[in-house]
């Protein structure tokens, strides 16, 4: 049976795993990611982190499959901010370091692929999204069983669809008002504290948790903080699906961890809002792999290159 | 050089060429769409046609594409209410009547094909986003050169993204607030009839066309109108960049004959709202084709079985 390497380099640690083509995940580690000298060590690491795997692996591990923390042009990380990289030809790097074939993807695209693969039924066919609630909110679109890396290495980027609101957010890349402003772990506190702001109340949310706790006892703010979140993500979930018609819509990222809270209401409103002859024919679910998903999508990439 | 069918069945005629693999028409002709009995009678009537020209063609011809106006799902049109038909086993019926191999395509599909094809270089590659401005808003994806049909024939379906306005208008969907009830040729209508009323102004528009004169003498209800068509529009297309990332934005229809009325405050527009990481790397224009476009996206489908 095929084995590959999937990594997932994130500013932190780059996480290795050595993956099978059932997605089992056979062996794991990881490296803090040395950020010195804008990153530029990191690919020598990284090469010397899988040819000693390769040396001592009692079986072949044939290819490799890397998520990178930014857009993804072919064989180049074109920037990834969080690493100090511009454009890195990592694909080329890694291939001539190893000797094994690269496919390089973006990281929440990873996540995508991993989840619809081994947080579903094994396979990944026909259209899914993936959308993930963090600090941000990232994504990945599925469609005929791949990734939608995008022409510029921007594909899946739902976090910065622009909404319409009545305040003006203005977003990390510059744009006012993105969803992310509003559907993210920063942005549902966002929501929460300019509620509370507008009834008068003294106290600010600081933590996604602290909010979903309020809405189990009913808190009025913090209700209609969760349901802002509910009301544009759902929009823009239904847009996506009036775009590309998936049988499966998966949620992940930190604020899908409230579960039912979240869950909930956004199935009543993207039942809602969707294009009525797709009412009832997908799927919502919670992301089931967590930190798992980007390095199994990692892997999944590499398998279809041998 | 292999020569294909290329058909646009459409609620008033079937429209047939005889196209080549270079998008060049050889021949056409067209046959008024026989209604009666539920539509029951259209496929027989295309097979006829098709085989009468099968037989008296100089040069072979190997496969068939339909545009339809509904959802297609494989080989059966789902449900095109224009014509009166429920689930139609289109192409099973006319391979067997035809001895051809057939491929199907809802005719918004067909178009966006067409245009990326032979309104443009002469090659379906990369990511584009067709968005045809008529009676309603249609549409077409086209990933890594394919077009997306979606996993329930309603892919594209970009009229039904749903919008934030302040006006409640339904959809002939029964949606409430989708995209073509703001940037259809309707759509810009009631825009400008809403912002009369709201100015006092006794008049009421009943043709786009009216709108676009009226902007061309710097009237203001009208240029209200139209930027409101314009600002909907350019959030929507922006929304549908950060999911795909394409490399090209074509527009067409009956409300893209306004030529740079439209177009120029559009292009505005969408590079305010696109994610900026893609700014200034994708082409905005109008399509090229008119009602050509459909039969050649079909014929495209067509080449691609052969």
């Amino acid at each position: 049976m095929k084995r590959v390497f999937g990594i997932d380099v994130g500013g932190m640690s780059v996480k290795f795993a050595i993956v099978d083509e059932t997605g089992t995940i056979i062996e794991r580690w990881s490296v803090p990611t040395n950020l010195a000298d804008a990153g530029s060590h990191i690919p020598d690491e990284m090469i010397s982190s899988i040819n000693e795997k390769l040396a001592s692996s009692p079986e072949p591990i044939v290819a490799i499959g890397v998520g990178i923390p930014g857009p993804v042009n072919g064989e180049d990380a074109v920037r990834a901010v969080n690493l100090g990289w511009g454009n890195m030809p990592l694909g080329n790097i890694l291939r001539e370091g190893t000797g094994l074939p690269v496919a390089l993807i973006n990281d929440a695209n990873a996540a995508a692929v991993g989840e619809v693969w081994m947080g579903g039924e094994g396979s990944v066919t026909g259209n899914s999204i993936f959308v993930t609630l963090g600090t941000g909110v990232g994504g990945g679109i599925i469609i005929d069983g791949k990734i939608v890396g995008g022409d510029h290495g921007c594909g899946g980027e739902i976090g910065h669809i622009p909404v319409v609101a009545p305040s003006e957010r203005v977003c990390g890349c510059g744009n006012v008002n993105c969803l992310e402003c509003y559907a993210s772990a920063t942005g549902i506190i966002k929501n929460a504290n300019e509620l509370a702001e507008k009834a008068g109340e003294e106290r600010r949310f600081t933590k996604g948790e602290e909010i979903f706790e309020e809405v189990k006892q009913g808190g009025a703010t913090a209700t209609a903080a969760r349901d802002m979140t509910v009301d544009y993500l759902a929009r823009a979930l239904a847009g996506i699906m009036a775009t590309v018609d998936p049988s499966e819509v998966i949620v992940g990222g930190g604020l899908s961890g409230a579960g039912d809270l979240l869950m909930v209401p956004l199935a009543e409103r993207l039942e809602r809002y969707v294009f009525p002859p797709m009412r009832g024919c997908y799927t919502l679910r919670r992301a089931a792999l967590g930190n798992e998903a980007g390095i199994l999508g990692a892997a999944y990439q590499a398998l279809q290159l041998v």
